[in-house]
């Protein structure tokens, strides 16, 4: 041990500590997972006494490193270490009532519970995924800020779960593409799953895998500090992210459990929790942790005070500290926000017949460049989704952190995560693009950003069966609906160049939830033609086209299919039948509106909902009354025109419904 | 060439076919993929015309070797390599008719549309992971059947976005695992994705990944037939399945487009074409191939007529002829029904008090004895799924396939894809598990099932925030609405052991719809205490006790939530308000159901919908004037009663509500 403070403490009172509070915890709650925080706890321990660069009383100091944990199932390692160096949030109390309502120590780290967890974490390959691209974000504002303000690691903790899932896959060959060598991750190479065995079904050589990742590779016996130590130390002089293997016991300490699945997710029960103290000659009581245990540990925790009394220090003087407090920050900046309006009331006047992935294209090349918070990209469909802006099209890539693109390659799930891991570490705005059926390959990344409440925008083109011949595995019918069935996360699907703007606007402002722009492959006439500041489509939904007398019909439509029944309305108000047309960006928006503005815009006549997707959501709209026009199924492939007329999702079929039931 | 049928008819000749086709196909299409089929023309025409086990004219002959176009977008390959080999559903017109309303030759292979076609792919990643689960069919029905009836090899060809995709590594470390030396990857190694080079975003190595996986792997140029032929003659002889880099030039034989994202996803246009075809000395018309070059082709087409007629006499000798032709047309036999009805009869009268995962355990320990086809699994959670039956429970591996259960990892996405290639194969009924709230990680494979209508059946455990500690990351509250939006996915959630019964028989009832068996952690009480052999869940919804006298109230509840209705149902009746209660085990059943049925469950009254789910979709049952009750948004981590009662799914809510609105 390094200071006077600490004497007496041996390295294993240390991680003994985190044993003792594990299994306590856990046997409390009569419910968690013990044996990854024992079998890790030699190994968090050097990382968090040696390495990492924190301080528990500034956990949001943007200098720090970032540690999360992967395995998240293992809380009880992450909240003990809260505890012991001296995260307010955890305290002796919060261990007490981990798993219990409302306590800051839920069953896996939960972002925004207590300061201090960089992310949630518990579905597997999550969190070394979204490490990633914490990584990618430290050096994206490296290259901005420089080392000054910007220099710090990201660590991570990582199961066999985690190296077994796809999107562990997809993150870390990109990490290695990128040479993120402020990566390091720490595998508990325990060898059990839940099922028992990792020889069960887990026999690759994951070692080999990732040096062909191009990653750095060590292994290590990880219960012996020194050698821990060593490798990290190692690790962190390589120009590769670096995994570590740490060959442990899971659930050290415990006589019978320890090194079988018994350990992984179950109370450890009286009798072996007795005996792992006696094995760990930890002869103390139930959350008690001797009085010169603790004080080392918070020596520990104490010791990253003056590397942010510095940082601190040097931003103040930085010429960067307005446009790195304005990074962090992330507002939409007052000049990029009229520019947005500017191009708004252009396009209103020159009403382009465009497809909406193209108005998001035109609308990124305004704002894009008036926010250097922005980073784009795509899955390897830059020209498709229109992600790339003209002016600013360099691409981030190894030695080169300057661009403002990131060409993610054919990765749908590790990109949601990496924007994810962009958005949780501050100062970039990500974006980035896809196509909406691929959204299914994403969705536990975009949920899990919902969850957290980060600002990460997900463009999603070729958003409906208007992409013609690529046939029904690319045509969604249900991604919308199955999205719009995600809490926090908002769907905007706008229906020409004008609410394509409006829906960036949104995305942009919604500083606490994900968005998903669905936009369109073919052209859209616009709609919107008088111009007003006003973000109409921020209401979620609002009146078009009013009816020209009291109203028989009220067309509800989205997207592409705005102008289809806005073809419809023209025909219906010919014939004398009072029409009006509601645009429905985002029914999220619409369903937080008040009710009165809700019944005005849909109004009292027939309601017929327009919309290129299955009906699944829409009878709240529409009523027992109503009238769907969509999809019954999956799609085909032929030709767009050639699909609506098929699907009858036409004017024609619009106005034979609506006369059928008048 | 090897006969005289071919004399004159080169290799190049046979090749430059395929090339022709394709790029003639997507020029008539005005949109398509020439670049792949042209670059891959030459490892096809070694694949089809020297190893490929298969007859044309018997498409669905069971021990013919599977071919996977993984790379999907280059569907022209396959249907170029169907007509010239004589598949009867793909004819010229067929060909010419690429990408149009109803053509067999929809934009990607569609299953079903054409015979032949193994599997619909597309998106990236399914074809090569699908392949690993026919792989392991065949193994499992070698061990079964014998050499004599299966043993036939899976070829893939996989392009650089597949070995991208997340999927791919699941399944691909599980196939090292279990050591599938019969499944063969032709990998596209063309260095161009769409937004250009590979080199933009992926630099790995991917043969020393692959052999990290425990593959065979080789390298070759892939223009260079004799190369190609004896890399994969050697790859058919190693005991582990086979990666072959095959080094193309995408969009072989355009002069300036190949080996450039330009050949990838667009019409060459007539130019580049004129110029292909000088330099492939192609010199005639578009889609017309010499009589001696088809002549030839058929011939290979033809060589596989006397496999079939010797496995056919094969077949008609085996002792195994029953048992292999039962297992194919893999219905639910009536021993395993009639053996299901008692064990639902049993269960109605000891009325057990366990979770649903626990009786649907239970019914599979009745069936799956009595079912040889079925084969069990869970993506590590055995024991927590329940999905392992204990007289059954060897799992295969390597050298012992004669196991009925999986251990398929860590892997949800690559467990989808494999069950939807085993059920594709034939012979098997696949099921197995993971919590609910990881059917995300599945879903782009579940519904890649749901589109190619195939019998997988989805056992996801932890179906609500009645998992209790493990918190929002676990908790599902809008898996069950937004599986609901996919077309043709059965979702059932049983009430309780009757109804968990009766949901394994819809299940493998289903020949033409995958399933998702939506179960408990926690105990519920046994609600259906009167037996009959009918499946009541089949109709999806039904009364499950009626009003006392005119229906005042209806509530509608699904899964555990019936039992919390129940309760309410009973102090609602006591307060003297007649009150029904209706389970809805399916809405898709329902749905389907004649809409005096549906009325006359529905009632009159108030109806009160109760599911621990986000409120999307329940409209559309409740109407306008209806009452929701379950989860505002993400849960919590506590213990499940608590949450419950925070949450406000209780029978005291319901009761109230009721009482507010009559």
């Amino acid at each position: 041990m390094s200071s006077d403070l600490t004497a007496g403490v041996s390295h294993a009172d240390l991680a003994n500590a985190i044993r003792a509070l594990s299994m306590d915890a856990v046997e409390a709650a009569k419910s968690g997972h013990p044996g990854m925080p024992m079998g890790m706890a030699d190994v968090a321990t050097v990382l968090f006494t040696q390495f990492l660069k924190f301080d528990p009383k500034r956990p949001d100091w943007a200098d720090r490193d970032r540690f999360i944990l992967s395995a998240g199932h293992g809380s009880m390692l992450q909240y003990s270490l809260m505890y012991l160096t001296g995260y307010e949030d955890i305290t002796l109390d919060e261990i007490k009532r981990f798993r219990q309502m409302g306590a800051k120590t839920a069953g896996h780290p939960e972002y925004g519970m207590a300061r201090g967890i960089e992310m949630t974490t518990g579905p597997l390959g999550q969190g070394i995924s979204t490490a990633v691209g914490f990584a990618m974000a430290e050096r994206i504002l490296n290259a901005r800020f420089g080392d000054d303000l910007v220099d710090h690691t990201t660590y991570v903790i990582a199961g066999d779960g985690d190296l077994q899932e796809g999107i562990s896959h997809e993150a870390s060959s990109l990490a290695g593409h990128l040479g993120l060598s402020k990566l390091i991750v720490l595998w508990d190479d325990n060898r059990i799953s839940i099922d028992g065995s990792t020889d069960l079904s887990f026999t690759e050589d994951v070692k080999a895998r990732y040096a062909a990742y191009n990653w750095d590779v060590s292994a290590v016996d990880g219960h012996d500090p020194v050698a821990v130590a060593k490798a990290i130390a190692a690790a962190k002089l390589t120009d590769k992210p670096s995994l570590i293997a740490c060959r442990t016991t899971i659930g050290y300490g415990a006589p019978t459990k320890a090194n079988t699945a018994g350990s992984h997710g179950s109370p450890l029960g009286a009798a072996e929790i007795e005996g792992a103290r006696k094995a760990l000659n930890w002869p103390h009581a139930p959350f008690e942790i001797p009085e010169s245990i603790l004080h080392a540990w918070r020596h520990f925790g104490d010791r990253g005070h003056k590397d942010v009394d510095a940082w601190v220090k040097r931003l103040a003087r930085s010429p960067n500290r307005l446009a790195f407090k304005a990074a962090i920050a992330g507002d939409l900046s007052a000049e990029a926000r009229a520019a947005l309006h500017a191009h708004k009331k252009a396009v209103s006047e020159s009403k382009p017949k465009i497809a909406t992935r193209q108005s998001s294209g035109n609308t990124l090349d305004v704002i894009v460049p008036l926010m250097p918070e922005m980073m784009g990209g795509s899955a390897d469909l830059t020209g498709s989704n229109n992600t790339r802006v003209k002016a600013l099209s360099k691409a981030v890539q190894k030695d080169s952190w300057d661009g403002r693109y990131v060409h993610y390659g054919v990765r749908e799930h590790g990109m949601a995560a990496i924007m994810n891991g962009m958005a949780l570490h501050g100062g970039i705005i990500p974006y980035s693009g896809t196509f909406l059926a691929f959204s299914d390959y994403s969705r536990p990344a975009i949920r899990l950003g919902a969850l957290m409440k980060q600002r990460v925008i997900h463009v999603m083109t070729h958003d409906s069966i208007g992409l013609g011949e690529d046939g029904p595995t690319h045509q969604p019918v249900e991604h919308i609906p199955a999205l719009r069935c995600i809490p926090n996360l908002l769907v905007l699907r706008p229906a020409d160049a004008v609410e394509a703007a409006e829906a960036w606007e949104i995305a942009l402002d919604a500083k606490t939830r994900p968005s998903v722009l669905a936009l369109t492959r073919q052209n859209l006439a616009t709609m919107r033609v008088e111009h007003t500041d006003e973000n109409l489509s921020a209401k979620g939904a609002y009146v078009l086209r009013e009816a020209s007398g009291p109203r028989k019909v009220t067309l509800l439509a989205t997207g592409s299919e705005v102008e289809i029944a806005f073809n419809a309305r023209e025909k219906l108000e010919a014939e004398g039948i009072p029409t009006a047309l509601v645009s429905m960006p985002s029914w999220e928006l619409f369903a937080e509106q008040p009710e009165a503005y809700q019944k005005a815009v849909l109004g009292d006549g027939l309601r017929i909902g327009v919309e290129a997707m299955v009906r699944f959501g829409w009878d709240r709209w529409i009523g027992e009354k109503g009238v769907f026009i969509g999809m019954p199924g999956f799609g085909e492939s032929a030709p767009y025109q050639e699909l609506y007329a098929h699907f009858g999702i036409t004017a024609e079929a619009i106005v034979k419904a609506a006369k059928e039931r008048l």
